[in-house]
């Protein structure tokens, strides 16, 4: 069996597709805790959303979030309550973090796609800051990629993530699996040439996933692991 | 206009439809929070499951969530710690019933299907003692029927619940429409012979709602109620 280097600069045809993961909802349980921070703090800006309406922004990049919130609620908010809601939502999900747990079969998958040769990063629309935590409860060290909101001009849905993610693995998008559990990483990969796989434990419907355009739909990190010869990797010599 | 009496025994085929409501997810914003509580409370008992897992169970009976819990994470818990799971739950629910709030237009629809003289009930899962601070939001009085989980001898998704609220309105079932936001819901409302309408508000995709049997779909009770004339309320005379 042939692997792709980690890094390598043309991918031949039989090389293993590199892996670009999103975060939260895919590799870690942290979209509940999202919801309801959000709830919390625009609340205190006073904007009424409902728990649903912000679960279907969640992974969108923080402008975007913020910017359908507003058009979502009838609301303007001052450039002072603007950054203000940004700090009390990093507040209240700080508060909530001892409860975010790694997604079943996470660690395993990340391990097994490292033993496979296959190349993996991150590309999550969270500032680094809030990323962090996460990275150290799956044990991702400074080999692997990881790319932030703030190191991008556009977050998802635009491609800028995925294609930094990419450009930093050495592989061509084309060359790429996203892996994302919300419609904005499944558009992002459309618009990055990468091939779209949605996890449901973000809490999306199968039907979201595939109409943004998921080519296949697993249940969590555990399933996709499960069937990694369906998605493109050589599991066996 | 005719419109039917509160408790018509025969409905005409020009009288209007009665609605049964479910509560959680559908008129209450608190389906995220029961997510929370319940993932609090597995903890405790030693079962590690995922949010979006625990999601796609609310609304079930109790016996049957943790049923399904049991099955999904492979563990038996014993009698005792079945009934303490249920009391963390409780426990956990009510340290979060202050964020819980009303769903966009759920007064504003129950005023309206009162003024059209469209008669309703509730029918939920819950238990009466988690339902009545809910209820008490709505601002829903004792003229409303109102049957819970304990009062029948099984819950959703089986159709006793809405069997009950309907026969409590004095209406046949296949006058009625149910009104819910998961699938449980739906599927009772199948089983009762009643139309089933979904909400997103509880946070599904559509297409699972529309697989369970809704034959609409809407966002929420505020698109709902403007949206009244579609799922056969006469609202001009």
């Amino acid at each position: 069996m042939q692997n792709a280097s980690h890094r390598p600069d043309k991918p031949s045809p039989d090389a293993q597709p590199a892996f670009l993961f999103d975060l939260d909802g895919t590799l870690i349980d942290s979209v509940y805790q999202h919801v309801l921070a959000y709830r919390e703090a625009l609340g205190k800006v006073g904007i009424d959303l409902p728990s649903w309406a912000i679960h279907r922004r969640i992974g969108m990049s923080d402008e975007l979030v913020v910017r359908a919130f507003m058009r979502d609620s009838g609301h303007r908010l001052s450039p002072k309550n603007l950054a203000r809601l940004k700090q009390l939502h990093d507040k209240a999900f700080k508060s909530r973090l001892k409860d975010v747990r790694v997604l079943p079969g996470a660690k395993e998958l990340l391990r097994a796609l490292t033993e496979l040769q296959v190349p993996y990063a991150i590309g999550t629309s969270s500032k680094r800051e809030n990323a962090q935590g996460s990275l150290r409860m799956l044990g991702i060290g400074k080999q692997v990629p990881v790319i932030t909101g703030e190191e991008v001009s556009n977050a998802k849905p635009n491609p800028d993530l995925f294609l930094a993610t990419a450009e930093r693995l050495g592989v061509e998008p084309i060359h790429c699996v996203v892996i994302g559990d919300s419609v904005w990483d499944l558009l992002a990969a459309q618009r990055a040439r990468a091939r779209g796989i949605g996890l449901l434990c973000g809490g999306y419907g199968e039907d979201e996933l595939t109409r943004a355009g998921a080519y296949r739909v697993y249940r969590d990190p555990a399933d996709l692991l499960a069937h990694l010869d369906e998605v493109g990797v050589r599991v066996e010599g």
